[in-house]
């Protein structure tokens, strides 16, 4: 249902518009200046000019809306603008539009019985729908099995790829999780793997992680996923201290082998600048000694036990077993992954795993046309 | 010169050392128990244990000090633990040890006669101590000229690879920058591009940017640089309200076309969990409209008018002609790059480019022995 403008009025540094569902959006003078359109380039609808390219006091002295929703300013300088009227909806900021924009995540706990939510391999790969259904359940929901995996090892190389090129990293463009003599990381031995994000190390963590099951023979190995977002709002309600300690105070991960020296320090809740979730940054194996100011150092190790309770406590997690044929997909920066111990001298146990960033992920859903917020 | 340690006490929640330099060190009980070397994997030397693997009221009952340098605490649950000294004083966390490891960029401004810092491809090809000068340069200083690289449009990435593996964006892996017909980036037309960072519609845009000069016969195209560390910081004497503002209030940056449609929203000004400039996010082509409360939308518009004064400022701005057989090679998220208009009717003009991402430049710094502080 397109929107109409039912009213405009000129104030002293804003028009207001008023449309036919009732909302009142208010555009200041120098907002439409700096958005006129012919500020932007014609083939690339890149912005040519900036801040500097017109005067901020520019005010609007006539506005007239046209049959077919247009919006027209002339400006004091005789500078004219013509805006969309749907434009202008859309990108309406106040505090009821700045909202409704906002995409919340779905968290969820575990427990007994709970499974994560499943896509099939050939629906992924036939149809641009198939793979969109897909995507917004990871992103939604921060994870998914794949189901009918052919059994070759590039086959979820193959289905990453149906959303973009690959994340590289220190491990290579793809790996292979199996119990590996002379280890460089706890994956490649057969211990336990206690819920944690891979590579808490990078300053930017891999987005989505691929683990493709090709052998799961030896005992043990279970899979544990938890919602690491669903774990942050649990310790904000029962320690909002804990919380704001994790969120704010950096802890120092890092990785090296012979080859690399790779390190971060950043908080193990990240938030973004509007205030709201935007990682989870968790890994015991790769964390480094607390550096911070002293008087925090008690403070903080609370903090950290209090979340590490919360992640290890069989409510939140989901626990099952991966079976060859399947593949495991996460949001490596929300839902945290772990494994049982398992016996490497039972039979054999082989992953394939490869990583893809949230902006490739993101950009697939927006071309695929599932989210249309700011066409 | 090793240093010793001339006393040691136990305290109530804590031991503390005395170094033979005089400095004294205070750990806390649940740091050393947290820290101790038993609870990290002997091969992969990742941690094992996690911070409910022990009792964080534990107690160190008895220290002791070995010829060696060693530091035994025996725990009132009769775990015990033995630290090397040397890594103790390397990891303090008093104040003092805490702002040393802190490693602050030279910031720089511009102005006539300023130049970049140059380095030769061959020293860089041909030697581990070449590539480090070259690596430290782009560190402190953000940016390097590399003179006399081969006739080859693989050069670039060549040298690239010398320090890790290259970041892929929905650019490709390698782009060439020539005006275009139909261009899908401002970059691709032969228009001026005031001085920007690229591809800050990303999450993590990518961290060095590589430009090989390979033709540059077009009248005009004159390369710029900003420091913009070295901006924001004169924007915080100058104004620091709008620092403030830029600092904090996010931006929506976009690019889509018809394959992609890539979108982040992030301060300007990114500041780290302890203060300190992290990157430099300005890209006004990219930049979508202000979506911000209402009240806030006069006050950025102004905060960011002065900073883009500042960058614009000639005082701030190297100028320089890239040369063919020249290499621009800049730190993406701190030094800021644009070019002047061209006249691709007279003469050519092309640009190869790629990128690496800062945790692998830094990486590559670590293992090649140039940076010595947290071994």
């Amino acid at each position: 249902m397109a929107l109409t403008i039912t009213a405009h009025e000129t104030l002293d540094d804003a028009i207001q518009l008023t449309w036919s569902d009732g909302r009142e959006s208010r555009f200041h003078h120098v907002w439409l200046r700096d958005n006129c359109p012919t500020s932007r380039h014609a083939e690339t609808w890149e912005r040519v000019d900036d801040v500097l390219a017109y005067d901020p006091e520019a005010r609007a002295i006539e506005v007239a809306l046209s049959a077919a929703g247009e919006v027209s300013v002339t400006w004091n300088d005789g500078h004219r603008s013509c805006f969309d009227g749907d434009w202008l909806r859309r990108h309406c900021y106040c505090e009821a539009a700045r909202r409704e924009r906002c995409l919340a995540p779905v968290t969820w706990a575990g427990g007994p019985g709970a499974g994560p939510p499943r896509a099939a391999h050939d629906a992924i790969m036939e149809s641009d729908a198939g793979l969109l259904g897909f995507l917004e359940i990871l992103r939604d929901r921060g994870c998914c099995v794949v189901d009918g995996m052919p059994d070759d090892p590039k086959a979820g190389e193959a289905l990453a790829k149906r959303i973009a090129y690959l994340r590289e990293t220190n491990f290579g463009v793809d790996f292979t999780v199996v119990s590996k003599p002379n280890p460089n990381n706890n994956a490649y031995t057969a211990l336990e793997l206690p819920a944690h994000t891979d590579l808490a190390n990078r300053e930017m963590p891999p987005g989505v992680q691929f683990l493709h099951c090709l052998v799961s023979e030896a005992p043990g190995g279970e899979s544990v996923l938890v919602d690491g977002f669903h774990a942050v709002e649990v310790l904000r309600e029962k320690d909002p201290a804990a919380f704001e300690l994790l969120s704010s105070v950096p802890f120092d991960y890092r990785f090296h082998d012979t080859e690399w020296d790779v390190r971060w320090r950043a908080p193990v809740i990240g938030l973004d600048a509007d205030g709201a979730l935007r990682e989870i940054r968790y890994n015991n194996a790769l964390r480094e000694p607390l550096n911070v100011s002293p008087e925090l150092v008690k403070p903080v190790y609370r903090a950290l036990r209090a979340l590490v309770a919360v992640i290890r406590d069989p409510a939140n997690e989901v626990r099952f077993r991966l079976a060859a044929g399947e593949m495991l997909v996460f949001h490596n920066r929300r839902v945290l992954h772990g494994r049982a111990a398992f016996d490497p001298n039972g039979g054999a146990r082989e992953l394939h795993g490869c990583y893809v960033d949230i902006d490739e992920m993101m950009s697939r859903i927006r071309v695929l046309g599932g989210e249309n917020l700011l066409a």
